[in-house]
């Protein structure tokens, strides 16, 4: 991803009230700060958090955390909520290395959208779907695990779909054209959007364990 | 596939040495016809043979069967060997819905190239990657289980993806464009060759058990 610069950026995400500051105090009670019993999704690099917002609105019996590393585009998604109330949603700084430090079996859904590829192979355990990482996820889902990938990257999505396999995840949707497919309750990413006016394949897998 | 009629094909086929005829007085016993120990992989749906004769010339130290129902298609892959000698192929006309009345723990790799789709769910069965025939192969694998499956078609992908893994099968490689990958080692099939040079997108897998 390429980042810019954006002045104020720190101090806008310090005020906003949407942003989970300590979020490691609310570790196995997350459902404290949404004060009810719903199924709490997770995004991890939500980007500019238009997936995650919309997300919100769309299902308001669903909490929805947005989770990102980087102030540069987390402030977009920061100023996007500036006059917004929306009750099911909230916004974690960190890197996705630190989620089992935050979440302790609260999860229903993980979503992972158009992660970086990491394309070498000695940055392999940075993919969001190396053993690593599902090894992660173990402790942060509820009960039943369920991760939803989209991307438009090949080599990553075969990896994926391998890794996921491996780690013992049953696919429950695969699409390996999903702007073929019937789209009328996908929710788009910034980059999505973009990908998909340049014609660009876009990959879809769902599974659970 | 359209099928054309062949003029004499029966007798064509009835007469080739490459035919083995009552293959089910064999089952357990192939490897007595090559006349060594030599492992044997098998194409479901060989077609006019291309794919399985260039294997058996690529690899003599292992013995090929190609399996096909049509006469029309068949009596093509005979007439390519009339004046060769390849003592590792031989031909089986059968439906696969016969594989495990032929075959019996002898098999150590069987290929699926460029299967009939049955896009048709109410057909689901029909596909050569469904349940039921995960089923009856599990009875002509000699050891391990090896499936090597290239197709056009996205949707038998898809379905044949969850169909393997969902069955146990590890997937072991995984391109979802082939042609975009190394394929200095692939061969090419009839179907295939007139679906690259259109520019189609060809997917692979390769499963074991």
């Amino acid at each position: 991803m390429r980042l810019r610069k954006v002045k104020n950026a720190q101090i806008k995400i310090d005020e906003s009230n949407y942003i989970i500051k300590n979020p490691t105090t609310y570790k196995g009670n997350f459902n404290c700060i949404f004060k009810n019993d719903n199924p709490i999704y997770i995004e991890i690099g939500m980007g500019k958090g238009d997936f995650i917002i919309k997300n919100a609105y769309e299902y308001p019996n669903i909490n929805f955390i947005g989770i990102e590393k980087f102030d540069s585009v987390m402030v977009r998604a920061v100023e996007k909520l500036e006059d917004i109330d929306l009750p099911n949603l909230r916004l974690i700084k960190t890197d996705a290395l630190e989620i089992q430090n935050i979440f302790n079996k609260e999860i229903s859904c993980l979503y992972l959208n158009f992660s970086d590829p990491w394309p070498k192979k000695r940055h392999t355990n940075r993919r969001l779907t190396s053993l690593l990482f599902l090894q992660k996820y173990d402790y942060i889902f509820k009960n039943s695990k369920k991760i939803i990938m989209k991307t438009d990257n090949r080599h990553l999505f075969e990896y994926s779909i391998k890794s996921f396999t491996d780690y013992g995840y049953k696919i429950e949707h695969l699409s390996l054209d999903l702007y073929a497919d019937d789209v009328s309750l996908n929710i788009q990413t910034e980059y999505e959007k973009k990908f998909v006016a340049k014609g660009m394949t876009i990959y879809y897998i769902e599974v659970t364990k």
